[in-house]
């Protein structure tokens, strides 16, 4: 077996631990990041696409800001939509910052090509992760190309995702876990047409909710609300653009192209509050999953990586260990409401099987009080640009 | 059969029947009020308390305001308890107004003082009345002391409450209807003691909802939820207060004493949505119920009336119809937002039977979240202050 050694070594090649390889690496703190996927694969999936104003920040801090600055567009505001009328959320004016929308994919792009840059080692395919002596002396196994490696280190930063082996490394976490699975789920298709508007659309539709987002100014992110046992060989692109079409009350804005992408998700909140034990550390979806409603799930990400960061770099610099042992308070508060955020928005917006008159008239209610109340958009404008770090 | 007339019959005695005569008096239309109880009855039922802004200007519009100026409580923000933690909402900072403590025992009082001062005749134990012809010249019927008597009007103002026979009246009202009946109830209980804390407390414990209110400085009223079966004869005043001393955390400062009136009523949120047909309207209880938890079903009433009696003035003085025709789309503007806010400070200070960990957590982060949000203050406050009229 090959041993080498890191200060610490990140599982998950995504944009949490890509972050969070960065933030240490500007302060000279060593790692290394292993990914199960390729390079490719990992640059191709489909995410998410809408930046916090403290997201932003955290990656012109790191300097892996150009392209975004480049190519991201500003959004000031965004619609909500109920049974065909619409209003506005201006960000810009209720909460004095705007929301960037630039892909997941290009961020991970910028910075896989920042680790490069920089000599922050990745590797890709690596195969049968395994986490040891979380509580002693740390160290990670893996095999690539059939060899077996072994990375010692003082810290493991478990950024794997969901279905990642951190969270399931780490004794009792399932007693700390916290769910809500929604009785639907979305369909998203992606396409390289101009969006139908230049901000985004969230519509409740009596047909369900429908989201018309975006990527960049040529390309169009929609989803609709769908029951989360439907098969995505049952839509045809053409049926989800004249789903689209109605739920999204389209008076010809809507250019229809030929769908890159196009899957179904579950919707789902989940959070695991035990985000700590010995050395082992969780960040992003390793620890919780938002609903997409509220374009939180990569800005969670981002809020985390930047605390565990915080308290890494304390610990280094200053043999500090307050920051490490108060990682998991401090990102929780802010994940939970983040998780209400998302859940109150997608309370709002979709159609739930069942929902009594009066449920209803309570979407209505809330939506018509919101439309005249300043105090209550502002209240979502701060959340949508998002809560302070 | 004895027969008379006048401008506006008022069927019920309660606080909106009574705010409209007097909206109508000071204008010159007649109107007679007919009450099915006694008044000695009347002015004895226990009811609501808390009195928004407009209400307050409402009674000083029509002059009934000096015993409410002298011996009204001026409240400038009310507590918010989780778990035992406490904070406050300024609502004179955040919505740059108070609310008023009045009893409404005290405006029933007050306001047929009035009634007998200005000479609006009161008809009290209005036995079997029956309203008549509601599409075309209306009259309202009722017996007293054995005697059978005939009251022909222009307009029926049905404020007899949720059991009334007004609602009951109006052709196809129950199709109108939304209704959410929550699975627990209220124990109050009144008693002659200083409040625990000038200002009211919401209180969501583990063992349920608590509310410390007050009628005045040496009369509390508090609350608990209990489950909406539980019979008032197996609460003792001693298990009530040993309950409540639980759930407010009390350190001493609440005050026992034996009760003056307990009871246990059920929580439900209702809205019937026709609020007029013909020359027949409904005002307050008869048209909409809310759960007490936002201190709304008194001042609701009021805006219904203050409506109506603009839509009245309108007719009599210019013969401007506009505004009865707008009666029902202007009032159920207000009602349902306020049916918003009590279903909502309902969802976040309530414990519900078989409430998952996950709902648990979403009424923690939002309160932790507002607790921590100015902007969400301000809503909470705005509504609790009242929206305009």
């Amino acid at each position: 077996m090959e041993t080498s050694r890191t200060q610490v070594a990140i599982v998950g090649g995504g944009v949490a631990g890509l972050m969070l390889s960065q933030l240490l690496h500007v302060e000279g703190i060593d790692c290394v990041i292993l990914e199960r996927q390729t390079r490719a694969y990992t640059e191709a999936r489909i995410r998410a696409g809408v930046l916090e104003y403290g997201t932003v920040e955290l990656l012109r801090r790191v300097g892996v800001n150009g392209r975004m600055d480049r190519n991201g567009l500003r959004h000031e505001g965004f619609a909500l939509m109920d049974d065909g009328e619409a209003f506005r959320i201006d960000l810009h004016q209720l909460a004095g910052q705007d929301v960037m929308v630039y892909g997941q994919t290009e961020i991970t792009i910028d910075l896989m090509d920042a680790c490069v840059e920089r000599g922050v080692p990745i590797v890709f395919e690596a195969a049968d992760v395994e986490l040891h002596d979380i509580e002693g002396a740390p160290w990670v196994g893996y095999t690539k190309d059939g060899k077996a490696y072994r990375i010692d280190c003082d810290f493991i930063a478990g950024c794997d995702g969901f279905h990642g082996v951190s969270r399931r490394t780490m004794p009792d976490a399932v007693a700390h876990c916290i769910e809500k699975v929604y009785p639907f789920g979305w369909l998203g298709i992606l396409a390289d047409v101009p969006p139908m508007d230049h901000e985004l659309i969230y519509s409740n539709h009596e047909r369900g909710f429908a989201l018309a987002s975006q990527r960049s100014a040529t390309r169009s992110r929609y989803y609709i609300q769908c029951e989360a046992s439907e098969k995505i060989e049952d839509w045809s692109d053409d049926r989800i653009w004249d789903e689209l079409a109605v739920r999204l009350g389209d008076d010809g804005r809507m250019a229809r192209g030929p769908s890159i992408e196009k899957s179904i998700a579950p919707l789902r909140s989940f959070v695991c509050e035990k985000m700590q034990h010995g050395r082992l550390f969780l960040a992003g979806d390793a620890a919780h999953i938002v609903p997409p409603t509220g374009a939180k799930g990569l800005n969670l990400a981002a809020s985390d990586v930047a605390y565990l960061a915080d308290g890494l770099i304390g610990f280094y610099g200053r043999g500090d260990e307050a920051g490490l042992a108060g990682y998991t308070a401090r990102a929780l508060d802010r994940i939970w409401k983040a998780e209400r955020f998302s859940w109150s928005m997608t309370q709002l917006t979709h159609r739930f099987p069942g929902m009594s008159a009066f449920d209803r008239k309570m979407q209505k209610a809330d939506l018509n009080y919101i439309r005249g109340s300043e105090a209550a958009q502002t209240a979502i404008a701060e959340n949508y640009i998002g809560l302070p770090l």
